[in-house]
């Protein structure tokens, strides 16, 4: 089989360096561009990268030269990924978009279009289906995917079974965030070593809209966002990855844990039953010690969240979630979505 | 005016040491006997300690000759304070009251007893009136007031004046502890540097029944727990000193958030108004910076804590607070207490 | 070809720990039984561990149950490794060997035997040609192996292929050691976070002494110390793993630091010629980035140690070398020395 | 006495604000102009910084309006005193030095220059003298005053006694250095937490030749720089403020260490014998016990640094020395620089 060739925006970043390695070893995707700041065109990637995986760059992508965003140096791809900034990503996707480039994408802009799919694989895939009506509603050439804000992957996870099997009023979150979220030079030492800030500037306006749209279901080719009510507080913790997520659910009716238990450990979704490369075998670990979830026990499986401390008192369910931000929350969905694409024929 | 002679139980782990430096230099209170393990009995403070605060030890303690827990070794001082271990607390303050002696006392047990007060001056300093039945009831010959959990002390400040303002269906608190709250020696460095632990044993069921008596009432002579339903959810931060609670108060009917600053703002009791001592200018300080309070920098003035992020969204009051966990929590308010009894004439 | 059978002792400390996780996939040495504390004696091992290694425990290690450190548990084994804390090394290991029992140690006590060897594996693996006389001259009936002290082993790394190649007067050690280094609770988050600790009890001492007997030569069966003046620093720093070690040499003649650079990058000996499966492809891996090696990048290769910073200055030779104190301090070094005895029919 | 004048060269970064708080309770120094980047001119103080010392910013400079850095907005002052980055110093430092103003200064520029005294205050403050040959020979109208390196300036408090009463051959310092030396946003928490960085830009280089002008001698209206051969390795730990030094002396001859405790025990210089208000009561602070100086507990005195671990071996001196980099380091010696200036008669 021919594999896919996909080109990396943001390939030096924190996120990027991800990808190359994740790609480095895929079976049917080849990563045979990188792209980056205009200044590092023309240069080697080992020369134009700040590597801080561990391990070193991978041989094939060592010598790689990298090249602009313009959709001229990208039309020889099948798929372009994005790992670019917020701030740069909306004008170089669109202008892809527009040129007929297919692009699975990171950053922020569009996310909330309701024409553009959010996807988190294994919670709403389903989404893929409305690319048929993106073309014509938006007269582009191409097609745009968008993949979460790394907090709400990881917290769409447990809440997608949990949703499915039991009815809620509303819903609170308390976030205990990890340093590279905002990445790798987004906090300094001296901000947040020994401290704790109770801040993290959009989240919690982002994070409620974005779990709706993954939790929402398709009507006459459109998506229809869930309402579920949810809270959000956001802090910032010293702890460089792992983004962790108290949470509190105000139930219709009182539930059995054990039943939100089992719906949590036997969660699967299409890319397991499909047996996806980048899948986990189980998407939610179920800790059953009174202690964890916790990152620096729990995030071995970049693909997989943890959840812990499954509690129902009167009418609310509480539970703690963990994830791998940088992976779960960002390089490893966008190549898990493109697998997806792949599978069910978007590519 | 004759100053108040004191001995302090466990004066020399890290909460001891706390109350040994704020004595030293207190106006009216005298430190005049030091107590620890029975390894340690006649030997000098200075060669009992290790000395964790910044500075040196006081001069006037440095040569003190350690005595024993027993009652014969307390005779001759006004008041025993006790920041003994919660396992041994019970029997040797038992000993102490039975014998006579005043003890008031950090540790655990007793403090849901309802003839004892459970004190957090500016919250409950009323509830010290209880203190002319607990003789008969217990048949004591003394006395014994405790201190609140140093958790449930930070977040009673600010509920005090916001259930006074505002009337709540159910309250969720989300607590961000420091790794003091666990004793010098309670987690290794490898256990909680770059993680964190979602679970603290004993707290998430303590922290709502104290709060509860806390903010109860006095009838006929009782005190009345107040019934607020908490439901609480306790973390462990890689902070070394500073808890904080994230919380979402359920309302009755919606409030203007100004009101609620205002109430906190304006917030002052007794310890304030007859200026004792240990008394923090503001009991509550409010910051309105987005990202605050932070440990590393609202912790300077140890009795006060400091509130932030006041928002209000439908039905629901949130806001962080953020306290001293050995001062608010713990040395700091056995003071404080001693000081509102001698002003009330308990002492 | 039959495996090697061997139990291990300590077997639920964190070096114990990583000797399961690297025996679990071992080409042909089989873990048959692990021992700890008495109290465990009987449990399960999944029961009698505090699992802190990344992953789940190895399926034919969880369920096996927990024997005592007495001969008469471990006889029907090839080999005995001890992961024992120093203080109960002595009398346990001693009871073994002279039951005929073959033990390789971590543990301090013998380290600095004349008759016993210390083995670094690429350092001084001729030395366990003194085994031969072991036997008449202690009268043991079994066979004791030591490895060094955790920093010993990676300073002698790139002591052994410079002390060959240039000529030196003496040598200034500073290390910055991690806190592993002593033991999971070996230090409480209070006492060293955000802190140095300028001081390790014993280690100054111990390690000229351990590395001058690694770097001897065999003369008439006996192993002859080299005599290399060595002053040591230890000073323990806020890092979960990764000891490093800054060192001046200050040299007899002045040398070409490219010299020097090629003796450590070709620095190869009898694990990497024979190929043995824990050996690392090489054992030292020399960095030339101006801000190489760091603990949080350098430590993926457990085994083989880092090198940087080289420079010639007047008659100094001055580089920085880091290590993976339980591997290469460790767990590791205990594996391949047993490999290499196989090898040479030791075993 | 009328107060001195002084404005203050980059008074919103971390060391400016360290200086705006010894100033705000100065007893003869009056801060009464602040500058910044041009981008702050004519805001307030307090919106121009983001104040991270601990309390508020002081009344008195909360509301003053930043000026520029061009000599007409420092005309009125006696004195202007520089925390201004390196890399804006020099230019900004001459223009106001050629236009007649006495300039105190932390940035590195003319550190070396001969006609330039590099002053920290009890080691050197003779060195002012060449002050009076400085006009002539540079053709300035005003006046230029240099303080050293962070880290040059805590190593020579102990090496100015030491080098006086024992003869050196030659000197090898390790340094640990804090992250604040790297200024506020210097490194990411994602570099340097769980980590050390072996290697600091230009520090190596910087520190003997700083170290050696100090240590200098006055001829004939020159500084004679000393000659003490000194190698420097910088090492970077993940600690807040604090640099520590691991020193080791070659002696000419072997000396007693209690004599050299002696000569540190003793030593102080005028800024002790005048008193002057920034002068702490003992320069450097001996440590008898064998694990201090350490940086969370030796830092409270800012101004006075500490030693420990001293020790001969063979002719070997070691010993430790710790100190706060922004405070003896910057932001302290800069104000007991003036105070010795105004002292002696220069202001």
């Amino acid at each position: 089989m021919d594999k896919i060739k996909v080109s990396l925006l943001g390939s030096t970043g924190m996120v990027g360096q991800k990808m190359v390695r994740i790609l480095s070893s895929h079976p049917f995707i080849e990563l045979t561009k990188v792209s980056a700041s205009p200044s590092k065109v023309g240069k080697k990637y080992e020369e134009s990268v700040r590597w801080i995986e561990q391990g070193d760059i991978p041989d094939q992508v060592k010598e790689m030269r990298m090249v602009s965003t313009s959709p001229e140096d990208h039309k020889d791809v099948d798929v372009v990924l994005s790992a670019l900034p917020n701030d740069l990503a909306e004008d170089v996707e669109l202008k892809l978009v527009k040129e007929g480039i297919t692009v699975i994408s990171n950053a922020s802009p569009f996310r909330m279009d309701p024409d553009v799919p959010l996807i988190n694989p294994e919670v709403n895939w389903e989404h893929l289906q409305i690319l048929k009506h993106q073309r014509e509603r938006k007269g582009w050439k191409g097609v745009m995917v968008k993949n979460p804000n790394c907090t709400a992957s990881i917290m769409t996870m447990p809440l997608k079974p949990i949703f499915s099997s039991v009815s809620s009023k509303r819903t609170f979150i308390t976030t205990l965030q990890a340093v590279s979220g905002a990445g790798y030079s987004g906090l300094p030492f001296m901000a947040i070593e020994n401290n704790v800030i109770p801040y993290i500037k959009g989240e919690e306006d982002k994070i409620p809209k974005e779990i709706n749209k993954m939790l929402g279901k398709i009507e006459d080719g459109k998506i229809k966002n869930a309402n579920n009510v949810i809270y959000v507080t956001s802090t910032r913790v010293p702890v460089k990855v792992g983004h962790m997520g108290v949470i509190n659910v105000e139930l219709q009716e009182k539930v059995d844990p054990e039943s939100v238990k089992r719906s949590i450990r036997e969660f699967k979704s299409l890319p397991q039953l499909r047996g996806l490369p980048t899948a986990p075998k189980f998407p939610i670990v179920l800790r059953d010690e009174e202690d964890r979830p916790q990152p620096a026990r729990d995030l071995s499986e970049g693909m997989s969240t943890s959840v812990g401390r499954i509690k129902v008192e009167d009418d609310i369910l509480r539970f703690v979630v963990l994830g791998d931000n940088l992976v779960r929350g960002a390089a490893g969905i966008t190549v898990l979505t493109l697998e997806v694409m792949k599978e069910l024929g978007y590519i």
